[in-house]
C-alpha cells in the first residue's frame, strides 16, 4: 500500500456504549494500519439550561468529558496505542468537523447513536449529520 | 483479535467514481482482515419511464450492472481476492439492506454521492438511508 487511507483516525466521545464500540473498531483498524487515532469530546453549549444553572452545568459536562478522554486514553495506553485527546465546546458536528479538517484526518469513526438530547434526536443525530457535512470518510459503527 | 469485525463486507456498485473509491477502500480492508467481500448492484426500478420505454430502459440498466460487476471482479481477481455478485432490482437502499442481512454482513461500504437521479436527491441519498437504517455498520467513503 502507497499510501494509507486509514493513516489518521478520529473518534468522538460522548461516553455512551456506542461511542465505546466506536473505539473498539478505531483499535482494530489502528492495529491493522498503524493509525494515529485522536480522541474528541465536545461540551454541547446549545442545550438550553437557564442562565443561573448553565455554569454549573457546563463545568459538569467539562469534567464528565475530561473523564471520558482520560479512561479512553488509558484503554488505549493498554494496547500501547498512544491518543491525542481533546476537549472542545460548541455545537458538537461543528467542531468534530473543524478538528477533522484541522488535523487531516481521513476516518471518523462514531456510534450509530449517543447520549442524545431531545433536541438532537429532532434535529437528526450527529453521526447522520456528521455523514453527510464531513469531507473526510466516516464510519458509522452500529 | 478473537473476533473479526470486518470479516464480511458489501459494497454496493453504481458505476460512478464514489463506488470506485468505496471499492478501493473494501481492498484495502479485505487485505488487512482477510475479510469476504460482496458487490452488488440493484437495477432502480422507481425511476418514472413511460411503459413503452421501460422494458427497454430496464434490460440496459441490467446489462450496466452486469459490466459493472463483471469489471469490478475481474479488478479484485487480480489483486486475489475472490468476490461473491449479486444483481437485484428494486428499490436501490432496500435491496442492499436486505443482501447485508441476508448474507450476514459486519460493514457496507459506499460513496457518499453517485449516479443519483433528480428524485434521489430530493429524498436524501441512498448513502444517507441506509446508514440510518441498515443494522451493520456503515463506511462513507468521501
Amino acid at each position: 500500500m502507497t499510501k494509507n487511507n486509514f493513516q489518521k483516525i478520529l473518534v468522538p466521545l460522548d461516553g455512551s456504549k456506542y461511542s465505546e464500540k466506536a473505539l473498539d473498531r478505531a483499535c482494530e483498524l489502528v492495529e491493522a494500519f498503524d493509525s494515529t487515532i485522536i480522541l474528541i469530546y465536545v461540551v454541547e453549549k446549545s442545550i438550553p439550561v437557564n442562565l443561573l444553572d448553565r455554569k454549573e452545568y457546563l463545568e459538569l459536562l467539562r469534567k464528565f468529558g475530561n473523564n471520558i478522554l482520560k479512561r479512553a486514553k488509558t484503554k488505549l495506553s493498554n494496547k500501547g496505542i498512544n491518543a491525542k485527546t481533546f476537549l472542545k465546546e460548541g455545537n458538537i458536528s461543528n467542531e468534530i468537523e473543524k478538528i477533522a479538517k484541522k488535523e487531516n484526518c481521513n476516518l471518523i469513526i462514531m456510534g450509530n447513536k449517543g447520549l442524545g438530547t431531545v433536541s438532537r434526536l429532532l434535529l437528526g443525530s450527529v453521526s447522520n449529520k456528521v455523514s453527510q457535512s464531513s469531507s473526510c470518510s466516516v464510519l458509522i459503527v452500529k
